[in-house]
């Protein structure tokens, strides 16, 4: 990962500010002959859009996705993907204050620290809207997946908001699409409904979040030891979204809680090849992977642009106060969901390609 | 990161395995003119060396650094920067069995799927004697930091071992270096001492550890948006050491607990420029240094080598058992502690250079 | 350089097909505070647009650039700045043939044979429009290189056309644009205009060019031994424009005639420092700039689009004759001047910003 | 390409020194289970030792190459390969006069101005000793390429030295290997061989060298638009070589005389696919391979360090003079051979493996 692009032979560069006229994702190394529609790419990118319910902000874009190069008659052709969107409801005017005085907990100070300039209209750079493009980018990699890795599948969903947690004993991949939360157990989507209506109407407050997203059929051998490890990719991706702020793999942070016994994924042999009694590992050992569901877990932070008071200071130094009005997400974990998704498209393609490339045919049988 | 580089204009590629010849690091990229010198290195060699208490592996390694290239007279000269360890004590015939069977939980597997074929002795690239090629980059870049930003300090420690944890309020800087297990609370040091006696000898077993790494002194400004963003990049260098399954920047997970008021860090304007109220943040911001320490925090999961009864598969896919036998950390997490500082040494020297190349003194002012 | 992008702190990733809805530049790490405008980079964009003589193709494009993002209030923000260019005059019919046929000396048939799909209408991504990016990027460039090194002056200009060479005792500066050739000796681009005029009318052909780039004002040190090194970088850039077969730096390949008596550029001290007594090396010594004039030479091959018959082949195998019709370039070495000179000034900044990240002001005095 | 290292997919860094203790190569990315011993790659650098016939410097090394990682019972593992090679030979005494002034033509000066170190000992870095690491990755290029692409040979020959050139008409592959100059014709082997005695005993100066490089058998498709050209790569491969001016791809810097009918090589279809009915391209069109021989030439510039006296500077800006005594090549040239073959099985195996991770098999049939 460099400044503004990821991924080495699928590489995405996004570019673009909140309330500048566009945004977009240069994506590079699309193999050729890929199916990639400006229809597929615009349903991934309808997952993410802003206003869809009262729990995200209420900013009206279309997203509308335009491919300006790189296909022909509805094919990849192995140049350069542009994927742009145009701003079309930047309101800058909702913006003022916001010029002068720094949001705590919000990237303002060190933009402004770092280039000595910044695009302060809704954030800038700095602002969730840039992840429009990594969906869009996203779609073609899953364009692109869909062709050399039929089986997998990836999904992304909310299992904490808060305090509050998803019952595992209720999950149900089914009731993922079904609420406004990516959920998969219905009975805690009510919870957060209700928690986050409380928050955002009476509390002028926002809250963090838990999101998983798993990838299901993933090919044994992604991932290269020892700096190109799938899990180190998976986490710079994961870490690279806005407001993410801790990254799990499998077991995660509880990893340090157990023992050696109780961690092994033990193995035994299927009719198809290796079988693990567990997976802790989530799905990857020594940064490759495994076979079995590739599990990663992130936690969002809670926006930092609310309505309650908070203390700051001004360009100039001078202490102060700030309320941010505006239209802002209670939940940014919510449209997180997409967007992990296509980050995890994304490294998967990647390695796939990077896979092909050097192992070719190469890898060892078992039985 | 890609293969076995990591960094942009400090680049450091690894190479070696637990039982060939020697391992070591090509440091590229460091600026010229730095004092660096082999005892320098050694002493950062020698905190991680084996063999030390009896918490790890009693492997005898000197583990001895030679420089090869890019130093002249006991100056960087701005070439590349050859450090090699020869393998003293490599003992293969303690490794018979692994040749054909897999430990479940352990990188034999997915390097045979993937690349038909491995070297088995130790571990080979897998094994965490790659991770002393880490430490020995890491003195380069300390020698660096010490000329470009001389308040600069980097200090690891362990927070957790199992279901213990440190007390905050006992939390000592100077009894880290103290104990064997680099731990900032002297009594919780005593009680992982005695867990893990009980761990190796009577329950054959091993144990995960949470580590923490603290960047006092970071200059404000470091880290670009948005894939090139600090913490992603931290993220990346702890996930790419073995055995790491999460990382966490500041509240890291709990940050999804939080809400927006309480996690702001409210600013108020100090005698030299912004003061906070709170490290939620972890000392980063938008992907960019506050100039707040910088927190980082991951888990390390039990070493899979352990002296219990594990199903397993052989290469030729018969089910069988493996116990481990060999010289293994119970607790790996000990000696990941320098391997943590080292990583984190070279990603803010990178970060340093590339901030200096592509933003200079174009920062701005506050007050 | 990898694929669609180049530099390494300065990026430039170009996009989009000759007759695809637009194309542009992705321009990443340009230094924030730089005023960055559109007209500005529309004046060198005028300089290559097609249409502008009768020498040159006729197809008609304003090429009037569009800055979608980086750029706020007129400065650069330290964000990706995206460029783009829409195509107004494509006239797909004109190619009906080059769908099934491949042009000799052209990327068909290599395109096809790659990729097994390509977008054949003006030649795609092929095209020499693809430069009208690369002279967009070079325009933010050359910005910031104003701020930067503000006595570097890059020039380029045509020395030899077919058989014909300008004589290097009429080299005039100021002649450069004054003609149609961006030839710096008058009589020569009389020479050349005639020449020109037959070859393309009567002769139905196109004919190769040589051109040379200079950069005067060039900071000693820009440059980084031994794969980094400024000619290499400067070789591959220029390489990398459609058509070119050589590259020269300094004496080029007259070097080989040469003994190192003669070839030797001896050294005596003036006022501001070395002085030399001449300039074989072409500005440049172990790969590091010395501060004299960067001088790059390069021939570029003929149009392979004519309007004469040649054998060739289909798709499906057959063998055929074609005569290219459609709006051709007889000599595309005139337009390559200013893209030679946007390829030049990207080189140079990338080379100062990681000079100035990796060496900062470490460098030697002399006296 | 970047600082020290380059390739892809296929990635080599160099380090060391002339008069350090060691240099070597640490190769990244050679394919799986790879036949590759020293012994091969001894034979390689056999080819470019020094000290072989009296045209080359009298420094007697053996170059004798170690392997110290990433090979397991002969077999690449697919993880770093270390080459080291010890340096035997220094005779540092031979170069007091050079630390302290700087030899016109050679790299001493600007590695100064930049740096404000340098190991002047035998040139340090700058010396062509670099070479043999690059000729020792090459030979683990090689070894891949045996097994990815049986029928690609690669084979270098000088073809001008001074005023003098070979007579094409004499041309023979057999014997190259046959005379110290790696010339292909027997007759200018002996009039380079009675030129050289003369230069180098009695006019006490050195000769440049044209040197022309061909790969035969090589794939279809390699090579991607439109900065990863395959001529991109290969102009800054033969560029990074201490001592080139100048890099030509097929008619190279003769193209510019030609016009488009004459340059343009005419296809017919042949039993096995395209037939050209000449080879003005070099084997490449649009950056793409075409499957006819890829040729590459360049000219290496008269070595610098000569005995006859010329004026110079010192590091403390005194005027003087130098004569260089200690063990030169006359003709750097001769042992550019070797070294340009070994940069050329890079390239070609990275573009080979970036093909096959990019494209797969979905290359377009003809016929």
């Amino acid at each position: 990962m460099s400044h503004n692009t990821f991924g080495h032979l699928f590489r995405v560069t996004t570019w673009g500010e909140s309330h500048g006229p566009a945004l977009g994702a240069t994506v590079d190394g699309c193999p050729p002959g890929v199916e990639v529609e400006a229809e597929a790419i615009q349903r991934w990118l309808d997952r993410r859009k802003p206003g869809q319910s009262k729990h995200t902000t209420q900013r009206k874009e279309a997203d509308a996705v335009e491919i300006l190069s790189g296909v022909f008659e509805g094919r990849s052709t192995g140049t350069p993907i542009q994927l742009m969107i145009r701003n079309t409801d930047q309101r800058s005017k909702d913006y003022g204050k916001i010029a002068e005085t720094f949001r705590p907990g919000h990237a303002d100070i060190t933009y402004w620290q770092k280039y000595g300039i910044r695009d302060y209209r809704g954030g800038g750079r700095s602002s969730a809207r840039e992840t429009a493009a990594r969906v869009a980018a996203g779609g073609v990699a899953r364009a692109a997946l869909t062709a050399l890795a039929p089986k997998l599948e990836i999904t992304g969903y909310m299992v904490g908001m808060g305090e509050l947690e998803i019952d595992r004993s209720r999950f149900d991949w089914n009731e993922i699409g079904r609420n406004d939360f990516w959920c998969p157990d219905a009975q805690a989507a009510g919870a957060f409904a209700e928690h986050l209506d409380w928050l955002r109407r009476d509390d002028h407050n926002s809250v963090g979040a838990t999101i998983e997203c798993v990838a299901r059929g993933v090919p044994v051998g992604l991932g290269a030891p020892v700096y190109g490890k799938l899990d180190t990719d998976l986490a710079a991706a994961m870490m690279s979204i806005n407001a993410v702020k801790g990254v799990e793999i499998g077991e995660g942070m509880q990893a340090a809680r157990l023992t050696g016994r109780d961690n092994a994924d033990e193995i035994t042999m299927g009719p198809n090849g290796p079988v693990y009694s567990s997976n802790h590992a989530g799905g990857i050992l020594g940064g490759i992977s495994t076979g079995q569901d590739v599990v990663v877990r992130f936690a969002v932070k809670p926006t930092s642009s609310i309505l309650s008071e908070r203390r700051t200071i001004t360009k100039s130094g001078e202490e102060t106060t700030i309320v941010t009005k505006g239209r802002h997400d209670p939940c940014v974990g919510i449209r997180a969901v997409p967007v992990a998704e296509a980050m995890m498209a994304c490294v998967l393609l990647d390695h796939l390609l990077r896979h092909r490339g050097q192992v070719g045919d190469a890898g060892g049988r078992i039985g």
